[in-house]
């Protein structure tokens, strides 16, 4: 078979922390990190588009996550190149045949909860509407806890500098696939979706998990990736349940430890007792 | 002297938290509170000009706040009137005499590291160039512990649904003026720039104190408030630090108990040494 279509992608991973100087409460100091945070201005076929303040870790799958969710391109293959230059804060993406009415598309503005990606472009909820996740996916308890072990130890921005919010793809049976880490998880999230834009990953049969809250836009965006399950560390809000029942999302909140809320999508976790009393044992 | 003007509110507070079925690792059935989260689609003189993801605590202050640090409405004396209705999930604001070049003005689009109000209309780097703040502001540490421990103590959706950040406005002396809790905190930082206007308090002599990162556009708020002190339970982020730094704003970082880390603005935090031997001598 031939290979994967790819577009012709930088590679401009910029530095992730800095350090600043801190005085602390006795008035010693001292020199911490803090994560980097910068503008990436996109431009379409030379057209300004957006703005976003990011990290930097993965600025062209950010890009290509975010026309991916923004629904401005339909297809990687559209994609010509996405080339990244950090000298003037700028990633110009080269599209087959443009936007189509990009204007229009682009005039609707919905200022979200999210950290990092706050702006979406109108039309999500009517598109919720069409989603239908695989009905018969279903998450082990055990994967469950793989994938919160795995992210406990997972090396990381936000350990050395906080600040951050650290989004990552599993498979079904609990492997890490993707961890990205932003200064607004909105930015982690679109960038997952331009990664699997990339590799022509579908969502079917995959995890996400996110440090960061289950809100409206994050769910949103877990359901258009056509993602079953959601976890995260921290919990949700009334919109982003709203939406996770509407397409039948499980929504795993406040996932540390042994420790899990499960808030929708009851019947697609798969409990087993059995782990527990085994962990009882052994401590 | 005649009173302030005040434009014409509704008072549309709506209901905060809303309960969901959670189930644990261990099957527990509970009930659990979230916090709400609901569309506000703002329409100034009957023309659509954004939607905002809010808790719905504060709608008016924080439609307000919104057109004043978008820099959309310069004085409060050109709003005749903002009614939040929920019916339809909206807000009209019927101003004196229009805003200027809307289309221009918002048609530049930032998509930010914030949560809550992602979206910023373009131009506030060009601001913050002209900010200076009060040169000669000091902040005791007295006071940051006064502060810290308001806010421990406070009464809050948090406390009860998790999932919000909180800003809160304070004196110079530590003195509470305003606690406002919201699914973002740019929504929670727009409503106290709401109240501020209403109002008519000026930044120079407040504190301003948010649960949330301080990024690059917490900063750039604060600063257009003309606040020059920040304080956060958490951290903050290279370009809300460079912003700190340009500005000449205080910023404080992890401040819980009696720590804190001084980022920014080092000149203007007043230490005091025996109020940490106090501390110890009391425990």
């Amino acid at each position: 078979m031939k290979p994967r279509y790819r577009p012709l992608l930088s590679n401009a991973r910029a530095t992730l922390t800095h350090e600043v100087l801190a005085i602390d409460e006795r008035g010693r100091s001292s020199t911490i990190s803090i994560p980097a945070e910068r503008p990436l201005t996109v431009y379409v076929d030379k057209r300004e588009l957006v703005t976003l303040m990011t990290l930097g870790g993965a600025p062209e799958a950010l890009t290509l996550g975010y026309l991916r969710n923004q629904r401005l391109v339909r297809s990687i293959d559209e994609v010509v190149s996405v080339q990244v230059d950090w000298s003037v804060d700028a990633v110009a993406v080269v599209t087959r045949h443009g936007i189509a009415d990009v204007e229009e598309r682009t005039a609707k503005k919905v200022v979200t909860t999210g950290c990092g990606q706050g702006s979406v472009f109108g039309g999500l909820m009517d598109e919720v509407d069409q989603i239908a996740l695989p009905p018969n996916a279903r998450l082990p308890q055990s994967v469950v806890y793989r994938i919160v072990e795995t992210i406990r130890t997972q090396q990381s921005v936000y350990k050395q500098a906080g600040s951050v919010h650290g989004c990552a793809l599993f498979t079904g049976s609990g492997e890490l696939l993707y961890f990205i880490e932003d200064v607004g998880r909105h930015n982690a999230v679109d960038a997952i979706a331009g990664l699997m834009w990339l590799e022509g990953l579908a969502g079917e049969d995959k995890v996400f998990y996110t440090t960061g809250r289950l809100t409206s836009e994050m769910v949103i965006k877990g359901a258009q990736m056509g993602i079953p399950f959601l976890l995260s560390r921290s919990g949700t809000t009334q919109m982003g349940h709203m939406v996770a029942q509407k397409v039948g999302m499980s929504l795993l909140a406040r996932c540390t430890g042994k420790h899990f809320l499960l808030l929708a999508g009851h019947e697609r976790l798969v409990f087993e007792p059995d782990l527990l009393e085994a962990a009882a044992r052994l401590a």
